[in-house]
């Protein structure tokens, strides 16, 4: 009987697979990620601080890879997804499944984690959720830029974090450079994001991943937040979109121009013996 | 004569053995945990504050499963033990052996703890050992509800953040997947541990796991706390017992239905290729 | 010309070799540990927490069995050194050059570290070095027990920590259980101490380790803080000289009878059929 | 087409990739960690603390390595690739092209961080950049000695610091003798930093690496902050030049003559089976 039902329940399209394991590798991340920024700002710093969020997001992304990794890549971001189909790495006919995928595991965590702490929302708030102002709590589900900054610097470092981000995850995977011991790759990547999240989370939370903030922004304009989660910090809803996209692309750019395509040749043409000597010999007293 | 005497306390039965695994590794993990906390507590946040509750039960849970792994598997956690069961993975004529083990391991680590700071909680609490009140103490050894949960909202966390676990302990440790390097799964499990401790621990102290929590209430009532200990918080006690346990079956089933049972499909039927090379494709520029 | 300098400079005596990887060890493990210590006290908290001598000793750890692991095996611990000469897996007549090396490295690294925090020492106490008071600077260098503690309390607490350390040591190691990977048990052993740290440190600031405590204790009487640093909490000193040693002694003892020998059993005899298999099928849902 | 540009920008000089990846590597390490520091500064606490730049700068360490160790060795550092000349270990000849990749990647990590951090940096200091005062931001970008500090005592902690660094680093990829895995040897190497920056950041800053120092001093003097950061801390500005040089030359001298030339004996007369055996019977017990 068990059998049957399991049977019945197979999926063989792998594009649904892809989507359920985006789904579910975005939920994780986002579940771990979403609460611990909750906990740090409605347990008014007892119960962690700033750097709980980036150990937080950084857990939520290695779990989310250890999740997805073997179906789908563990892309976990649209701003990647987009890139692997502009450099062919991932045929364009799956992007939908992708992004379908990931904006609903992001969004169904923000529901979790609205339920999770609703009693401490209440208790924070007294009932009155708001996008800024003393308790304003929207910052837990998505991102909006710090009160000093202009629009051209916010972008930047959406920018900027997502290079570094999409530059970390190419140097801790390939293993014609130096690449993070297999198995240990979703280690490392949480590690880069927790680096991210410590040295460019200031500015504008770092998002560096449309699927991370505009599905919880949708939710909490539902929610009671209201409409504010559009226009608050003048309108910097799309940032968050759009400049992780740029940044992802230039990234894969940046590391394909400086490092990866003079290594393939290399390969390709099996002439590496001088460099690599110099690498044993240079690594070694 | 030290070969016989050794040959003499050689144990042959494989479910004292087990016992004598869990038994060891839930000491481990709750001595380190339970001693974390009693340092924060204790030391008045001169000596770590929240996040060394979560590094400290993170670190005992990598150690536990080292202790105990190789032998029973290292659940360490009567809920886990009890969803083995029900999948089918451990046989249920072995659930008591398991759940004792866990039981007596956790029951000395609180007796251990109790000894250990027995000067430190004299001093902190002038002899009157309360679970609430300005020197509440109780709260080192079992868990409680922060005040402004209700029981609704404390359960939900609970079920929820035991999801996590099992969820993030089963990829983690899935070699159909993407899961950690074998020998490393210890620590990445602790990692998980810490996750769930930043993000979920404010509600109700993520107990997360019946044999850390029941073992060491009993301890407290018998060892000066009293019957406080099982009233408090609107008789908060069954909660860690029952709610980890559907949560760890949930996120066993969410994981078999997302995941698991169409990635055994293909195995059994190898027709992978498709899936398998977009993965690699994707998780390389 | 080099070469024969080389030549002349080889060591052949592999006790030499011995005593000076674990001078250099434990030099390495003194250093970044008592440094971060100094680095909390002189810094006043600015620059460091309690967490920073917790991670400083960890990391310190780490790196000391990566010096020495290859040569001696890394003990950088009397108690331990001793216990392993008690079980019979050191040669008796190796344990003065064990020991040797340990207090020598661990000298220098006071005494460095008494050069390198020379001038914030004098600006932090004007020249006066003390052990008790406001401006208390000995306990950079050894362990002191805090002012609540009996001494058979603080006694104790050395025990069990010492117990946890050489519980852990064992079975990060063990191959016939759950060890870590090959090549990463530095890195876990350090994080073993780490936890120790966090949730033992707070009594009497979890020497755990002759070689640690007694050489810096030497010293600091020698560079001007005097004979106070024996007779202070109560002639504290050989605390962290006598209960480590039995801590490890009982920590092998209990890993023994409770996990080691009914593995050796098996593997002697070949029946671990049954429970082998349990082990895996309930590791994998 | 795109074959065709992929080839005629394939470069197959092999200098002028380890320029370029001595440049990638340092522009990674620099920028997460120079960021780290500035969002401590910048964000006044609320955005991290000292701890946080250990952090960044350690996890800078790791991805710098991971984007460089396949084709330069992942130097990094200007001290140590001196050093790997002095000791035979590069050719002089590639020397310069290693110095100018280093440079100009950290110089253009600190345009990136100025860039990155224009806002919150005129919005904290009014636009007036200082070196000194109340509202001192040169020390995101540069390393400056404490108040406290005398000229020696600077020096020799550079020195030392540089010695711990280079003996880290050896004793980590040293293959014989105890060395970490394989693909996470980048891991060890940042938490080393971390280790370092924890214990011994507080009196200068830990430069430890003429190339993380120099080349952000410079960019500081041109875009606002003036000739005083040459002039600040007696001249400081050359100490994390000369003192981390001497400090990498040091540490490998004493790890060749403590460990590695009587290994180097040993392997190459095959006598080694005394203490190796010693080794392996007592890291079990």
């Amino acid at each position: 009987m068990l059998k049957k039902i399991q049977k019945r329940l197979t999926i063989h399209n792998s594009s649904v697979r892809e989507l359920l394991a985006e789904a579910l590798g975005t939920y994780v991340l986002m579940v771990l990620g979403l609460s611990s920024v909750a906990q740090v700002v409605l347990g008014k710093g007892k119960f962690g601080q700033y750097l709980s969020i980036n150990v937080g997001f950084g857990i939520g992304v290695t779990m989310g890879i250890h999740a997805a990794g073997g179906i789908s890549g563990a892309h976990l971001n649209a701003a990647i997804t987009f890139t692997q189909c502009v450099f062919g790495n991932l045929p364009w006919r799956k992007l939908p499944a992708y992004l379908l995928g990931q904006f609903l595991g992001s969004f169904l965590a923000a529901a979790t984690i609205f339920g999770l702490y609703y009693d401490a929302l209440y208790d924070y708030t007294k009932g009155n959720f708001t996008v800024t102002g003393p308790t304003a709590t929207a910052s837990i589900f998505s991102t909006y830029p710090a009160p000093y900054m202009s629009l051209a610097g916010g972008f930047f470092t959406e920018f900027m974090a997502t290079i570094m981000l999409f530059l970390g995850v190419l140097v801790i995977y390939d293993e014609n450079n130096n690449g993070a011991l297999k198995g240990t790759q979703a280690l490392l990547t949480g590690i880069l994001v927790l680096g991210i999240g410590m040295g460019m989370g200031m500015n504008t939370g770092y998002a560096i991943n449309p699927s991370r903030d505009l599905p919880p922004r949708i939710f909490t304009a539902i929610a009671g937040w209201g409409v504010d989660v559009f226009t608050a910090g003048n309108h910097w809803w799309w940032v968050p979109l759009v400049a992780p996209v740029l940044g992802s692309l230039a990234g894969g750019l940046i590391y394909k121009i400086l490092i990866d395509i003079h290594n393939q040749h290399v390969q390709e043409h099996g002439n590496e013996k001088e460099q690599t000597q110099t690498v044993i010999e240079s690594s070694t007293l």
